[in-house]
């Protein structure tokens, strides 16, 4: 196992990545020894949200990349200058910043569009046939990410789970603490904060999610 | 158990409350099964640093209880409206926000003074024999938080731990799995990213803290 590339989207669940799932995910990447790399892109966030009131902060601007900087104790880099070559396998915990930094399917659903950095090296470490893992609304990206037909989960939301069969994506059922396994796309994908009522309780999945996708790398 | 307070400074290792530390806190609250309830002062943080660069952000301002609100989720209250009676116990997760947000110890060392709400609070908490953890950089505000006499400790910093030794408390060196206890007055300490190398290695010490200021509620 060389490394692991952690794809971030800001910092805080109503803009950002979703704080809790992100910092699990190092946590359970620990455990095992294994090294990890966060990334985020060099952009401005969709907006900012005042998560005290969960309004839209008017007139205020925050970069993508500066505040997922918060998330990973300033180590992090831009995502437009990750190598593929260089990573064994990716994970993208979840956080509105998905549906909205790293793509648009917060405002467009299935006529969304996704970042072109993310999408190239998404695809590359997937093409490789190296393992890709999707926490909470981030699979919700699966078909335009990674290709359709691929199974995954967000939960059990009909909105979301429309959208991905729209898309063309396989959507699955799924409870808070387990996963769901595409093992042939390598593709492991788990609700979390789409369901979860506790931070231990979005663990439980995330583990489950993280050994998976070490294990297939 | 009724209730235990967390306090934070905002978001970020160097501007606010330091968010693994925090997100360990919460974490090992819940493994055991105990509620808590976050607060943070409502006013501005001392300054904005872009966590990328390490820079100071110029002409940006951010208030201390929104930023702080990305790390609970939105689950936050003003400090000014705590009441000490509704809990059992207070924790403060460390990173900078304590020493500039919390209290100006960043700037003024030895001379700090302290927010007034979180004075009357953990004041309170303590007067009324209840225990109080202190995480990372926050132990050093115990002589003028809590009262002089404390053990306390902030891993091994002689900067620091000369600081705490002129304004009356009393440190002990400690390394960063362990804690330090100081049972007649209820105080428990210990240095997470003082000294931790990862985030493993600050829940160690973050893991005992909690277990430590449970058993003594």
């Amino acid at each position: 196992m060389n490394k692991v590339a952690v794809i971030l989207s800001g910092s805080g669940v109503f803009d950002g990545s979703e704080i809790y799932e992100s910092v699990l995910t190092f946590l359970r990447l620990e455990h095992h020894g294994v090294k990890y790399q966060c990334f985020a892109p060099n952009i401005d966030q969709m907006h900012v949200i005042n998560h005290l009131t969960g309004e839209v902060a008017e007139g205020e601007t925050r970069n993508v990349l500066v505040e997922a900087a918060r998330l990973a104790r300033g180590e992090i880099q831009d995502l437009a200058t990750a190598d593929p070559n260089e990573f064994d396998a990716l994970i993208i915990p979840g956080g509105f910043g998905a549906a909205k930094n790293l793509s648009d399917f917060a405002v467009k659903g299935a006529d969304c569009s996704l970042n072109a950095d993310l999408v190239r090296f998404a695809r590359a470490i997937h093409e490789a046939g190296k393992p890709v893992g999707l926490i909470c609304i981030t699979p919700a990206l699966t078909p335009k990410l990674l290709g359709t037909g691929i199974q995954c989960t967000i939960g059990n939301d009909e909105g979301v789970s429309g959208a991905i069969e729209t898309m063309g994506g396989q959507h699955q059922t799924c409870a808070v603490d387990q996963i769901v396994v595409d093992s042939e796309n390598k593709v492991v994908t788990t609700p979390a904060y789409m369901l979860a009522g506790s931070i231990s309780e979005a663990g439980a999945g995330i583990n489950k999610l993280v050994d998976k996708v070490l294990q297939m790398a």
